[in-house]
């Protein structure tokens, strides 16, 4: 449990003096007040217990008051009152409410030619969002560390082509504002999923965030890590679950879908899974990502490589073209099959503390 | 990798002389031989590296000679070529080689009424078979342990009932004689996957085997596990993905689907899934339900009881009869969109050692 | 937290009309009542609380009155008032209390030979109890599964040379009763350790029980397995942690030692350390052993093996002779300047519940 | 195994042109060369085989030549022929070969009181080097997120007083400029262990750096974590185990030392142990030191407040002033009984790969 706190909802098109006094009124009682940007609108949120909370309700420009004493109040279904949130992606593009997006694409950038075959291939065979790493977070000083700018040059190239909005990994803090013209989604890593400083400065963005779940992080630590970004301002958050560490060695990570429902059920953000590195396994990407939906997630990012024999990293992972292909066929058999979204909810409500 | 084995199929009809005959010829290269009773025939197992291997395949008798190194020979799909192994439960219910199982039931026999409403609310629902403990271990020595003989008599009751075939936990070599001539499906429980007695006295039995994966056993232990059983000549081995530990602390355990697909590639034998333990959460027992057999299980294993606020254990995770005729409209409504069992083994077929 | 129980210690020498007295007593206000031996006298452990607990310190025979809701009451240090226990292996051979005690000998008996100059070499060096395994539980079905009865018999002969006392695997219930009269301490192994049935068993023996953490086993999980034994009666437990199982693969197990001053403040029993499966690496048993120790274990079990490089099992991580005899030596060194047992006692109070 | 490499070290006074002439050959076959400062003199490490290795040695100003396949060449013992490496900390202060060193202080600074009463008292009992979070990276945006630089300016007032050299996190690139001159260690928190722009940067200050190993991270992963910290040609790296995170929730981590002598025999560089994390229960803290010390630790990182109770971090974990100070008398007795470094080292020489 966290400590209790309030959140004041004020309306989309409220004024200065409606939020001023809000703050006013916050402080007069002695508690602090955060101001932070919501979508059209803003949110104020007060730490503490406030006498008169009620009073609040009626201030004007104030639409709604909630108290809770989540971990992670903004990250929460509370703030909602249970709906799920919708993310645009690009024009055309939403994740979340039932929206389902499959992003792919190759681990990293290696060449234009690489690149642009998957672009290609990816978009025919129905995915809308391209994934590609130009900087690559690497376990050895000496491994391929990815092409950097030029890697983001190609890629405005791909999309530039294909029309598929474009994810990739940022890595530092600097590297956030000369990025943000040429991307769609920022990624963060499961390494950095804990670099605070990082997630604070991506709350001050306008794109939108992928965050992966640490290998070795808690559901509460991964939904906080979110609240960092969401107590920022963006609310354009989709998680992404890619397999925790496990003892089991025959897979390279442990892909944990239980946090899909659980998630969903705690959380009005969309998750979404990797089963490239939640088995790092080829052959077992196809049956995860059907796994994956059945368990109720709202899409996929799958590694695709032109010519995985010859990718520069994670190509025993790689589907290749032909095999995304088939397994996009098989996901559009599967989704009319799947219970509807408010099925879903419906029985993955309550989900007791333990 | 284990050791070679070399591991001759004998026909089915053959004659005493003739499987005398190859232990003759493999005890004169110096080599050992284990007899292993094979559905109506026999194999022949050598450890270590014959000469003349070859030779061997001419023999009288002799069907098929197989060299292996695997950990675990008889359980590795090299036995069957490839093929998946159907295990027969009872008259008209089978599992493996693309029949599904849904076997459903109470976590514990707790009295006459709650059995018997558990059965034929199963079986209304669609379920195959009826679980339900009789003997429990708990971790706690001063927590409910079952009610022994007496629940075994109840499941009877219920089996005549519903005609529904029964699966139990057994706990020692003691039990599984008297236990035999009631049950349908012996179970080993996780706590149990290393009870190395209890699975080679399993072996000498001619009821199936359900072998779950212990909470924080490898993929290659539990398969060496069910190569124990296999050995003794019992080759009516379901094994059960049921969660492993993890860090992990929102759900009970970490259900590890990665493993459904691996383990089908790597083994005959049919894989099934209790979600009910793999999550512990009764609101992702329906998602994760579904995630199994779009993962390729061949089954289900589930808790459903009448009064679940009332179960003596694992309250928390049992489906009310309900919930889980809803989930059995929708596994109706689900199986029709998956891949065809060929097409997954095409697509799981080679898995590279990691 | 258990449920609150009651434990009414009664005096050594009481009449059995006294305790039938308490139980009257006890029964009379709907409550009921377990019979445990304790040494030389008794407990009688009430389920749920009663409302004239206190009525029961004045009855006849009744020495004291003890109230918890502990998970394991009598493994609990309320039970004895924060005294550590002392158990006594053999004549002149006592663990707890500040008695250390090294166990030392190979993982498995092979022939006379090993296990003799086994013996003669560990008793040379200081050891006062012989290690030598049987029966090995094996993951794999084709390993070497020890020598059985006559690995017994070889024990019996060293010991019979030696003086040594001696512990070794128990597997089965049926094989307690005939190794009784040739063993002084029954082992438990990790695999085992939740094999309930068989510590029931060892509840109702008179000689020591060794109980192994289970590699997957949590301390609460642990405690109550010793509990167990306890509640049938056996008081003389000691407890091994071995190592657990994490995702650190450099190493075979993961040594847990921060639970050796964790669990002697939780519990009265003693607990020794095995550092040859906790590090599976022959040179990381010494400095791990000095470790221990230093943490404030009450002994140690060893693998020695005469040639380790010839060893059936677990060569790897066996000592040499000499290298045992060198350890030894630091460990005469070590013992003097480490606090005594009140010292650590009384730093190692209060653990608080997280 | 990492891809082969060959490590020419340079004679300290060796000028440009030699350099160069070795850069010179190595190209001539087709190799790249990296330039790595390396105390006072330089490395020159080229990737892949070169044919002519050996004519290599006889160039002027090389020192010596060395060819691995380690995942980890610089941090590896083969750079040292086995020597561990001495990180010198302050004048007078210096870490590994022999020496140990306590660093103790609060997790975060909190006011001038606190901190300088915290630093006289671990200077007066003993320790070295004093500790103190100015950035605090917490789970929960909300949490204490440290003074900042408030928090530099008041370490800098207790060094001025105590003399003690001062060690605090670093989290981002930007600080590490301005922290430079007022501090004595950066430390990189377990979270940021594969933060690696940040650990390219600490591989160009002329500071040691304290690399803790992350909660998740296996032994191979950090000591290639040092590794991109050591090619920047910062060699004053000392590694710090933590604990790890397992399923085990009784302690906040558990300390794994089986990795102190097991890194100490891979790398040169020194281990120290942070007992405070790796229990998370002050009671644990001082066995566990006890512990980390004899298992062979070049030092140790303790948490210590002058009034834990109303610590703003960490409080369950600090030892008290008087505490510490009785700690460091045990400590005292401790050292002379354990082996000298020469001794551990020859016990300890060979860990073979697993």
């Amino acid at each position: 449990m966290g400590n209790k706190r309030t959140i004041i909802k004020m309306q989309n098109s409220t004024s200065n003096v409606n939020v001023a006094n809000v703050f006013q009124k916050v402080e007069k009682e002695g508690c602090k007040a955060r101001f932070i940007p919501y979508y059209d609108g803003c949110l104020v949120m007060v730490e503490g217990t406030m006498k008169r909370e009620l009073a609040l309700q009626g201030l004007p420009g104030v639409m709604e008051v909630i108290t809770t004493d989540s971990l992670f109040p903004l990250a929460g279904k509370e703030l909602t009152g249970g709906k799920s949130s919708i993310v645009k992606i690009a024009p055309g593009v939403t994740i979340g409410g039932g929206n389902r997006v499959v992003m792919a694409g190759p681990c990293a950038v290696e060449n234009r030619q690489q690149i642009r075959d998957a672009a290609l291939a990816v978009k025919k065979a129905g995915a809308s969002v391209l994934r590609g790493g130009a900087f690559k977070p690497r376990s050895n000083p000496y491994a391929f560390q990815g092409l950097g700018s030029e890697g983001i040059a190609l890629l405005r190239e791909a999309k530039e082509e294909t029309g598929l909005p474009i994810v990739t990994e940022v890595m530092t803090i600097e590297a956030i504002e000369w990025l943000e013209p040429h991307i769609d989604i920022f990624q963060v890593g499961a390494r950095n999923m804990q670099n605070f400083p990082l997630l604070k400065a991506l709350g001050k963005v306008d794109k939108p965030v992928l965050l992966k779940r640490g290998a070795m992080s808690t559901v509460d630590e991964w939904l906080q890590a979110a609240e960092y970004i969401l107590c920022g301002g963006n609310f354009n958050v989709i998680l992404c679950e890619r397999g925790i560490r496990s003892f089991e060695t025959r897979t390279r990570n442990t892909l944990d879908l239980n946090i899909v429902p659980l998630v969903k059920s705690l959380s009005h953000l969309p998750v979404i899974v990797d089963p490239s590195h939640g088995t790092g396994i080829r052959s077992l990407v196809t049956p995860m990502s059907m796994a994956s939906l059945a368990a109720g997630a709202d899409g996929l990012i799958i590694e695709v490589h032109p010519r995985s024999e010859e990718a520069l990293c994670d190509g025993a992972q790689s589907l290749s073209c032909g095999e995304f292909s088939q397994l996009m066929d098989m996901i559009s058999r599967l989704i009319p099959a799947l219970p509807v979204q408010e099925e879903t909810e419906k029985i993955c409500g309550a989900i007791p503390v333990i």
